[in-house]
């Protein structure tokens, strides 16, 4: 049951197929699940065992080929993926690389992504016998092709990932009722995974957040035990999905009161979200975003150490991954395109450590940019 | 705040260093979220960004060093990690390369998790570099030594398993009043997810399962939007995490009703799941495991195309991933040893492509095993 029609991914080889001529590559190998499944619509949770590796094939000419576990073949024959080889893996000595090379052998110059945000999901001694039994082939970097076709995302993918968006904001609009003072910090997050799931999302892979007076220390941990208490800035950060497709952003809370710090800060990331807003459009560079909300937080609360704080970057790109390329980082030079998803993520660091972080997303439109997230409250709202 | 005292992670350690004396390794590279974790207990859902590599380099005689990006230095100094490296990630052209150039410089044999199960969670651009950079080493693989040490789990991680394990059951148990004739697949799957959140789940990362009139075409899709029918037969298979650690079972019911065949697929999974614990004991192979069990099965549900299901294997490791080394298959030879935590999973395939499948959880002891997963019921549960 493909969560798109045909066409969908009939449109997205034609553009890989074109970026390949263009690249002159006979062939593209992909290993990893998200570039499989915007080839293929292969959507599944399986991929978290690390027991078995997957395989599409891609000619420059021809329909892909899926080499895959014979766990994964009738899944794979509900795609429209017609030619598909399978084994039954996990095998003693060839999972798969066989298959491979017989799908291979007749390519000289082989795609793989192997730059920016790449990862070779199959063991490094497998691929090292694949490219040693490949002698007359060689494998040539297809990160930049790959990111930026999945960059520019299709009415049907926006529509997905809007869909997440506003499945969140209802979420976190119940915040009044689901968080509390004196409720620890894993019951505040379970009780928002619950939230979310009643709200029509289909998993929760990711919530991370912090709570403390003024702000919090990091972004990226597991919630601990420690109760809610009056004056908390409380801020949750999920990347739930449905079909396959994420939101992310966050929202913050005050618990019970807030102070004039936490305040002057939300409001400074709220004003800093709204100039990347303003510049979003065809034509402006990630690099333009950075700084038009990096000038706006730097009027206030200039970083401690001379740094940026220590997120490195104040945005991504969103859509089958939590995070995709690119980044909204002083060097990031991507122009955006009608189509492209992003994330805006200013965030700031106090001079005692404390931190807070905003989160916006949006697609590029021909005229500027729509937001796909409720946009969050002009003021910390106080619970 | 660890999972762990800091004694558990120097037991790891001097593990390590131990099997590393014997394999005639310098130095380790590590890249993967459950080997640094297994080490450090680093532990955060931010892996789930691909956007930033992580490292841990383990000197033979040495603490270990991270090399990881400044977003989770602050993470990463509340282990016990004492030398922590970091740089502003994404970076436009060396993401910790160069640290690790320097870190790995001054060893010769360097072990590398290459094989079996093993993903290097890097750019391959990037190991490329760093491989050429280190002219006088060599990376060894280092897959057989770490594999084996995770095996075998120590105390803390056996009770933090059965919790979890313990967790779902009650979520299992409460199938009756979670699941209904009519109601559509997604939901009954939701409903499960909130269950398992409510009873104690901090993540549900892994949630697959069918349903269909005597047993389900596959067990690794996820749910659509058909209702479930009286006489089908309901499966649902979790991998849900507390403290990151993993539960992995399933259990079958059907719905208003049962058909001879079902109930007659069920009883064979039991009794084969049944002489599969009878046989896990120290000194028994997981070959010897696949055998009696396949024993089972074979008497009475013969595989349609002589081969054992598609599955391909009828249990595995268990741990920080929702599926470790070793396989339960016909041609691994791994002796159980106490302490291994592994999943029992035998399945079976029907004349018509239907399948069935069990599966629980246990630790191998002294004198043999302990179920963590409280067993499954002995008949089909009819709800």
């Amino acid at each position: 049951m493909p969560d798109f029609p045909q066409v969908e991914f009939e449109q997205r080889l034609a553009r890989l197929h074109a970026g390949m001529a263009e690249a002159g590559l006979d062939a593209l190998l992909l290993t990893s699940e998200a570039e499989i499944r915007w080839l293929t619509g292969f959507r599944t949770l399986f991929w978290l065992s690390p027991a078995r590796p997957w395989y599409l094939v891609v000619p420059a000419k021809a329909a892909p080929i899926a080499i895959i576990p014979s766990i994964g073949a009738e899944l794979m024959a509900q795609t429209w993926i017609k030619d598909i080889r399978s084994w039954s893996a996990p095998h003693p000595d060839d999972d798969g690389v066989s298959l491979l090379l017989d799908a291979l052998a007749p390519f000289s110059r082989i795609g793989l992504p192997k730059g920016r945000e790449a990862c070779l999901r199959m063991p490094l001694n497998d691929f090292q016998r694949l490219d040693a039994g490949l002698a007359n082939s060689q494998f040539i970097c297809a990160s930049e092709l790959l990111n930026g076709l999945r960059q520019v995302k299709s009415a049907l993918e926006i529509e997905a990932i809007e869909t997440m968006c506003q499945i969140a904001g209802r979420a976190f609009a119940r915040a009044p009722q689901l968080f509390s003072q004196g409720q620890s910090l894993d019951q505040a997050f379970r009780a928002f995974k619950i939230a979310l799931l009643e709200e029509g999302a289909e998993d929760v892979p990711y919530l991370v957040g912090g709570a403390g007076p003024g702000g919090y220390g990091d972004v990226i941990s597991p919630p601990g035990a420690q109760p809610l208490k009056r004056g908390d800035v409380l801020m949750l950060d999920t990347g739930a999905t449905r079909r396959g497709y994420f939101c992310d952003f966050d929202r913050n809370f005050a618990i019970g009161a807030a102070d004039d710090r936490s305040k002057r800060g939300y409001d400074c990331l709220w004003r800093a979200t709204e100039a990347g807003l303003a510049a979003a459009r065809p034509g402006a560079s990630m690099a333009d975003l950075f700084s038009v909300m990096q000038a706006v937080i730097d009027a206030e609360f200039p970083a401690p150490s001379g740094q940026s704080g220590s997120v490195g970057r104040m945005g991504h790109g969103l859509g089958m991954q939590l995070t995709e390329t690119p980044s909204i980082v002083d060097w990031d030079t991507t122009a955006l395109k009608p189509g492209m998803v992003i994330t805006l993520e200013p965030s700031l660091t106090m001079a005692d450590g404390c931190m807070m972080v905003h989160e916006e997303n949006l697609v590029i439109t021909d005229g500027g940019c729509r937001l796909l997230t409720p946009r969050a409250a002009r003021e910390l709202p106080i619970l």
